[in-house]
């Protein structure tokens, strides 16, 4: 095992930032991506955090990704918010979009975000979390690469396709889970490969069809969804939505277009918001202690909600004022910058 | 096993119109769950067929429902239709608001109807197909009762919690699913019990919290969901959006409603609705082709779509003018007549 090194909050953004500029994000590129980097490594979530530079660097090298372009908002007068990302990261498209979905979700009661033309690499939580804390109920949907088999099929149709959700609570961390529909997220079995450990039964197929524990086998075949028939059902439904519903590409469209280049997929991006303010009949208050009594319900009972971890050690982090990382990870991060 | 029954497809509505009214419901209510009940049965979905009218039957001698309740629509100007089913079966309350789901998601882009204070038996299928036959996109959940335990605990919180989803296709059968977040449906649970069969393994716990395959301990004990913590947390998810955001009960509280009581279980509803031709940037025929081509490759590896053997079903079932249920099963049915 590689031994950590401890980088102190403002380094972490300043080592995004520098990478980011460094191989040809400009500035309101980088602060919009280094802001998603950050949220995620100051919660530890390794597989989205500093680690995620990788991807953003190679999708510059891949040549077709603009680091400068500036997102369109298409002005419109029902609950959904197009923004085009114009071949640029997602995340500048979202951050434009964002006070847009929320004034239009606190107009119609529920609204969407539908971000065309984007590559795409983060988490999605970051992003619904900015709806709960605006009190509002986010879900989050993207589409991926052709890299997960259909339940029953064999080769790789549908994409990794996360979906997101946050609820607002009062005073308290939200609600929130982002899971991939694949049984393992892309990022964790790259972890796997680059740590070199075999992946677990049922979350993967090599090029036959056959059942596989490797990690590159894996990355070469199909990896399967969580939850057979039902998980699939779910993928297919989030390829629709974030795909064909928003005028934007499928896991396999999205696959073609990168040609076998290394790097972010590109696609587009759906997120739907919803006012419990509206829905809840002008009893707030009374819903809220409604959905605290159903999650004091599982913790009393020794089960734990989705991102209770990730909250503690956004504390834990906060309190120390630095995030850990491996040292193998740091040096190849420092490389980027002489590359 | 018991002998089969041909009932012609006239005479499946008569017997659930005539179970019904028998019963307590009057010609609207009737009328509106024998729809439910034909659509399903045309389509061989034994567990939300005819086999339901004994639900129906122990629902009105439990005492609560109404079986003349008015539906109620709240008029508004955002994209939300709610409708109070008055302690009536949800069936007939979603009828009368469907149109205005329809009209308000052509208006708004995307609408959400919340049926508040309903008595809730049938399959979500069957009206999220009513949005994809007017070509919009539907989504729907419900609760239940807290028959699941979320993933990590050891008791009934959740409901088995259902999500559907349709999806227009042009001159084709729709894509949709419907799905219980529990391992299995409570109503298959009900069929095990009734054919004395044991329950696969991953189901269920028993009282005490240890895994059992006896279908009554199951229903003593507290249900699964599928896919470990990502089924738990959609199925958190499907509680607060059709519970608390809608103003209405949890599956905990429903529960406690029931105070032991059998029957149909009284909580909320929410059904979302999409437009695609909104959504779709003006570009709904190249995006109903995008939609085709990850069909085409799901079936191409001899995969199946979610509702394929229903809609086989219903087409052989409509050419030879009948259905077959249990022998064993009508003669019940029959009794409930005498009773």
């Amino acid at each position: 095992m590689s031994r950590n090194v401890q980088i102190n909050l403002e380094d972490v953004k300043h080592l995004a930032t520098r990478v980011l500029t460094h191989v040809g994000y400009d500035e309101a590129h980088a602060a919009a991506i280094t802001h998603m980097l950050y949220t995620c490594q100051l919660d530890d979530c390794q597989s989205h955090g500093l680690f995620r530079l990788f991807m953003c660097a190679q999708t510059m090298k891949a040549g077709k990704i603009s680091g400068s372009a500036l997102p369109e908002l298409t002005p419109s007068d029902n609950a959904i918010v197009r923004v085009d990302a114009n071949t640029g990261m997602s995340l500048l498209a979202v951050e434009k979009a964002m006070p847009v979905l929320i004034e239009k979700t606190r107009h119609h009661g529920m609204a969407a975000m539908a971000v065309n033309n984007c590559f795409h690499f983060s988490a999605l939580w970051p992003e619904v979390e900015q709806l709960s804390q605006a009190g509002l109920v986010g879900m989050a949907m993207v589409p991926s690469h052709s890299w997960v088999a259909p339940a029953g099929g064999k080769r790789g149709t549908l994409g990794t396709n996360p979906l997101a959700f946050s609820w607002p609570r009062q005073d308290k961390d939200p609600f929130t889970f982002d899971f991939a529909t694949s049984a393992f997220a892309r990022g964790e079995i790259e972890l796997y490969l680059r740590s070199g450990k075999p992946l677990p039964d049922g979350v993967a197929v090599d090029v036959e069809g056959n059942p596989t524990n490797d990690p590159q086998a894996a990355m070469d075949g199909a990896m399967l969804t969580f939850g057979s028939y039902k998980g699939s059902a779910l993928s297919i439904m989030i390829e629709l939505m974030a795909g064909p519903l928003i005028d934007d590409l499928t896991s396999l469209e999205s696959m073609e277009y990168a040609a076998g280049a290394a790097g972010a997929p590109y696609h587009g991006e759906v997120i739907l918001a919803f006012d419990p303010a509206q829905f809840s009949n002008g009893k707030l208050a009374q819903n809220d202690a409604r959905a605290e009594c159903l999650f004091a319900d599982i913790i009393d009972q020794g089960a734990r909600l989705p991102s209770q971890r990730r909250f503690a050690a956004r504390a834990r982090n906060i309190e120390r004022g630095y995030v850990e990382i491996s040292e193998a990870l740091h040096n190849d991060l420092l490389a980027l910058l002489e590359a």
